[in-house]
């Protein structure tokens, strides 16, 4: 089974492809889709929309895995966070490939052993989970995680 | 000029077409897409994204007009809210459209000429500023009041 994960962020959104086989995971590509901060809301929301598309129509993962949303206090924040999102799920309904989501505690327990790891404690997992993975960045790590993840935690004959 | 007015949600998104000639206002159509509450996210927003997408792509506004989001005080409510909006907007961004916003007081006080003006008011404007004018629902008339507004608003030469 192929697996994505995603997260999305309207800046930067990472992701990162496994494979799942039995109790065996491996690395199969990673990246992050950045938007330009000077580019209109729209353009910038296509943009991801498309790339995370083409990532999707590359790799054809039977599914993908994001974290719950976490809702920022700042609701501007928020409304950012979520626009992006509704355009990278968007993008996984447009190339017909289901969704699970996980809350952020149990991607960290489920990959370190303790939902309060911290995000270096979960990169250095990485490098013990997916050996010799090049991580593009910290969101493509967090991509990883999820989709690592999601495959310990989503029954495997989903 | 063409202009677009868009009012996004999850459940139902309304859009209105407009014609903007010098001080010249005409009705070009409406309409609403609802998605299926059953369905997947994903889908859902897929679908908002298409659905926008084929009406834009019908009718080749010179521009988009949608009201600044109102932040509501439940976070999951906003969360839905933007996640609808940000499959919209990238779908405007698909079709190189460029987008406007304007807030919410300054629609109702260009259609009805009190920002204070509540549906009904702003409705039975619509009656008198698009004549004839079969309007599909309160999302699609949301819509209407928009495109307006920005027609209105903007510069004309925009």
């Amino acid at each position: 089974m192929i697996i994505v994960g995603l997260d999305p962020s309207l800046s930067c959104t990472g992701w990162g492809v496994v494979r799942s086989e039995g109790a065996r995971l491996s690395h199969v590509a990673n990246g992050q889709v950045k938007t330009d901060a000077k580019a209109p809301m729209a353009d910038r929301l296509h943009h991801l929309h498309d790339a995370i598309y083409a990532v999707l129509a590359s790799h054809a993962p039977d599914r993908a895995a994001i974290e719950e949303v976490f809702l920022n206090k700042n609701p501007q924040s928020t409304l950012k966070l979520a626009q992006a999102r509704g355009a990278v799920l968007a993008a996984c309904g447009r190339a017909s490939i289901p969704v699970s989501e996980h809350a952020a505690r149990l991607v960290k327990k489920s990959v370190v052993g303790t939902g309060a790891a911290d995000k270096a404690q979960v990169q250095a997992m990485l490098k013990v989970l997916l050996p010799g993975a090049q991580v593009a960045g910290a969101d493509a790590a967090d991509a990883l995680a999820v989709a690592i993840a999601s495959a310990h935690l989503a029954p495997k004959g989903h």
